[in-house]
């Protein structure tokens, strides 16, 4: 734990392997801004529900959006308590017993309160740091967000409170006696990739895919 | 929706852009049967959390496990009420004004209550079904459970009561009149892949990469 870490309770405690959780920003940071999209958990007259979404990073800050007429942003930006979670799946571990196979991953858990942006500047202004984060240059080539749409786009943000990291990677560990064990071991590594980009079907011709998009061409 | 539809409440009903989402169970197992990792949303003193594991299905049941000492596991098998999300994302969509840009996805929410296995031979049981549906033949070279190993391991089954399966697909939709617009559009695919294997270092000589893992090779 450094200076820099998330305060530490009952709720946001990695209770399970301790050695794997971390409360460090840098840690809790880097895994949320490797995921695409979150899940998004709240309560609604005693029922759970978990939603995904995307959603954007700015310090402490998360933020995601969709319609006014969303049930989950309706319900969030009353400023009930949240809980964000944002997970990656990064392949199997094959242990020599069942016990130890596990799975490698990271994940957060995010604990706050939401609550929505009140003017019609302060959604743009917040739309245009996902898009700058995601897709540099873009926000300047598109036709920009009319009065009506920014009224019918609910965002929110989240002031993070309290989160905390959990990641496994590396081989299996299994009992010293089972390494005897005649069974392959190790890892079945998992990634995301990009696939090639898919024109729309409506494209004008002589529009070129556009350079600062090239982070998404497969590698 | 067919014979072979859950239950639609206002609990799973899709309220945003209903015309994607699927209420009958080809659609809903679809969605789970690609999914690795679910995100089991749950409440403990009106705090909602949402928990990332792996899980696995049999019919209309999710199965899911861990160590007896998860906060997680202890929560839910006392029969609270949970929902389970599964999300994959599948690409950006890329439109020519901000508002229609979107994400691809699969997801699927689950609703019911948990109950733990309650005997050993049950958890065993459950397991290897786990086991022949991800990795088939394993089950038979590993190491069986130990009495204690199923002691400690807590898994749980629920019944999906109500579910609800949400997709997108395909192209942006544009704003008739945003067509013309010089803008690139269209879609971004991502895709999970598998890479190559990596052996535990302290694999012993002599043994091979088993056949029946050859799925997980890299395409």
């Amino acid at each position: 734990m450094t200076d820099n870490s998330f305060l530490v309770t009952d709720r946001n405690k990695v209770k399970r392997t301790p050695l794997r959780g971390a409360y460090d920003r840098e840690a809790v940071y880097a895994v949320l801004d490797a995921c695409q999209i979150c899940h998004v958990g709240y309560v609604v007259e005693g029922q759970p529900y978990v939603t995904p979404t995307i959603f954007w990073r700015d310090g402490d800050t998360l933020y995601w959006h969709g319609s006014s007429a969303s049930r989950m942003l309706r319900t969030v930006k009353a400023g009930v308590d949240v809980c964000v979670t944002a997970s990656l799946f990064d392949g199997w571990v094959m242990a020599r017993s069942g016990f130890h196979h596990s799975a490698n991953y990271r994940s957060v858990m995010a604990f706050g309160k939401a609550a929505p942006l009140e003017t019609e500047a302060e959604k743009d202004a917040a739309l245009k740091l996902m898009m700058d984060g995601l897709f540099p240059g873009r926000w300047e080539e598109i036709r920009p967000a009319t009065k009506q749409e920014l009224k019918g786009t609910t965002v929110v943000r989240m002031e993070i409170d309290q989160a905390s990291a959990k990641v496994r990677n590396g081989p299996p560990v299994d009992d010293d006696e089972d390494y005897a064990l005649p069974v392959w071991a190790g890892v079945l590594p998992a990634r995301q990739v990009c696939e090639a980009p898919v024109a729309d079907p409506k494209l004008n011709s002589g529009i070129a895919f556009p350079e600062n998009l090239a982070g998404y061409l497969p590698k």
